[in-house]
């Protein structure tokens, strides 16, 4: 087996997680995070040989910028020389122009900039990563690894809004879905934990994290997705509305608020933050919530209740169902958010496994539940999307 | 058993369904429509006695009051006398300040009127019937029947958005569904049809007429339902978008459409006659297919596809399923669309009742399917929204 490496750059709006990883075993002899890009507590920390670190990122300037930087310099100290052989990039919206990994140049990043419009939070921080890491790395193929391809099987009836066909002629309006990767490499990952053939396994893969989104995979195909033609829509988030009556905004604009502030508010302050009146994050909406929090608590019944609702919606588009997966980082780790949703599936016949479900935490995956109605589970899987990206990636190498 | 008679309005924004109704036994001695309000072939129709008959409206003016004024002459010329003992509205849009039906006088217009950008397409027509209706029988209770008030039970995770909460305290933004009087009577005629104690039965009611909108009732009651604040979310419709990504809106706004472009757009253009590229009435959707037109045939999909989805969604806040019950003017009559929507729930288990669901059409109900994996069926029960008005409505004279 050859040793090749892979830089994998996948860039938030405001974080940047990476990893030099070997291409074929997915091991990570680098991994990290920048989070709170454009706060004062902007900070990068990585692991490498078994030992942390944490630097500050100084605050002012582009902070996307400063961390490729520190990356590139942690990667040169590491002396990998030829094993290095591609930089893969996570992208966001490839539209139906994007359905595989494609190798980056000017016209493929000009053609990510002009889908910027269709996910303005994430495409234009995709773009920055990718310029820095250009710069950094001249003479390596970059890769961008887009989140919308492996949606790109969903049927005509799944994809198309209720709206005027002309709205996808003239505009390319439809469901495009995102959290592909993710979607992607759970459900192979669980097809070969439950000995199935992903090419007759189905699966309700939910991926829950500061985004969130949920998705019907028939015989090893994405059929359907909760994520539509923005990442706006489907799920509530941690900031995002999700899916949501279109009279609420003509609502708003009647009543004198500017287009800015109404998608604003359901960009950045909608969600568990804006349900909660308190903070996006759902850990400190579980604590809020033990605290007795009133608002903490509404959110948290309000964001269970719909990630159920879809599971059992998305029964419709599958002949069969062998699992349910949880991902993210809140599908990997809350346990009482697990537990609330297998509650809330109870007409589905699934009973919590609950050592099954406090096992599967921080990294462990595992079976929480089984149904006493269908022939399924429920099953965690840590995500891997980097492992993804570097495969994809090394093949351009 | 007295004989009293209400006389039901029920006005739409281009149309008014009429009804000289016995307030105990739901027979109407007058029945009618008009419609096509504000077109030139605006009519209005009735029958009397088994006889049919049907005038033409002149063009311009106001298509409601004319109408009014010729359901008043002919319940003149029935001499019913004292027998008429009351007028029922039905109204769209209560909001959260009427769970019940209300005795109308000049506040409780004022506050129908004040809900009204909540509704845009109805409530301003109800009111419309209402003064027309108070002008012809100043002496008579009028009562207004809201097409909320039985969603009021709905609980908290269920009508609160995935928003800030302040848009609920600052503007009453939350859920709060129509057509309840419609999933009431059809609930309570499908328990007695079933043998079931209503307080005891768990239905998913699917009423699917040019508006259209699914509503979960748990030991009677409404716990979700599809619309929200207003009646352009949940299904696709005739020209409705129902539930949308909002970043389309943003999107389309940022494109140089109007706000007035988008929202006509989303109320009128969409929906079966927006995908379809062709006609909002679902037997011109099912004529086309048949006839091979490709937008009909993707109309036809995407709708029945959705109202299966929302049907798998609306089981989860249950305890377990007596029936899915199918109702309104296309859940009545059309076979097809209920054929595909039945064969879009066979992982639920359901299985149609082929003469069953050819034998209930034009005003038959009757079960059409069972469930092989839930003790559960599928059932037509025409509705009948006039019944309930005229006994609401005969309680307050």
């Amino acid at each position: 087996m050859s040793n090749s490496l892979v830089l994998v750059l996948n860039a938030g709006s405001s974080s940047l997680k990476f990893a030099l990883m070997d291409a074929q075993t997915g091991e990570a002899i680098l991994s990290g995070l920048g989070e709170c890009f454009g706060l004062e507590d902007a900070r990068i920390s990585w692991k490498r040989d078994g030992e942390k670190q944490e630097l500050m990122l100084e605050e002012g300037g582009n902070h996307h910028e400063k961390a490729v930087g520190i990356i590139v310099e942690l990667v040169e100290s590491m002396n990998v020389g030829e094993q290095l052989v591609a930089i893969g990039h996570r992208v966001v919206h490839g539209g139906e122009k994007f359905a595989d990994a494609t190798l980056l140049n000017d016209d493929v990043i000009a053609e990510i900039e002009a889908l910027s419009d269709l996910a303005p939070l994430h495409n234009p921080a995709n773009v920055m990563g990718i310029r820095a890491a250009m710069n950094a790395f001249p003479s390596l193929p970059q890769v961008a690894v887009f989140d919308t391809a492996f949606h790109q099987t969903m049927p005509q009836k799944a994809f198309t809004g209720a709206i005027s066909s002309e709205l996808y002629t003239d505009y390319g309006i439809r469901r495009y879905g995102f959290h592909g990767t993710s979607h992607y490499f759970v459900t192979r990952e669980a097809a070969k934990q439950l000995n199935k053939n992903i090419d007759e396994a189905n699966f309700i893969s939910v991926h829950l994290g500061n985004g969130a989104s949920v998705c019907a995979v028939s015989n090893g195909k994405s059929v359907d997705t909760s994520m539509g033609f923005t990442p706006l829509s489907g799920l509530m988030m941690g900031t995002r509305c999700g899916d949501l009556d279109p009279g609420i905004i003509e609502f708003l604009l009647k009543k004198g608020w500017s287009q800015e502030q109404v998608f604003e508010a359901l960009n950045k302050k909608s969600g568990f933050l804006g349900v909660s009146g308190l903070t996006s994050d759902a850990r400190g909406i579980l604590e809020a919530m033990e605290a007795g929090h009133e608002g903490a608590k509404l959110a948290f019944e309000v964001f269970t209740y719909r990630v159920a609702k879809y599971i059992g919606s998305y029964l419709i588009p599958l002949d069969g169902l062998d699992a349910i997966i949880f991902t993210g980082g809140i599908g990997e780790n809350s346990l009482p958010i697990r537990r609330q949703i297998l509650s809330n599936l109870k007409l589905l016949g699934f009973v919590e496994d609950e050592a099954g479900n406090e096992a599967a935490r921080f990294g462990n995956g595992g079976i929480i539940a089984k149904s006493q109605m269908m022939d399924a589970v429920a099953i965690v899987v840590p995500t891997n999307e980097e492992f993804v990206i570097a495969s994809q990636a090394a093949s351009f190498a």
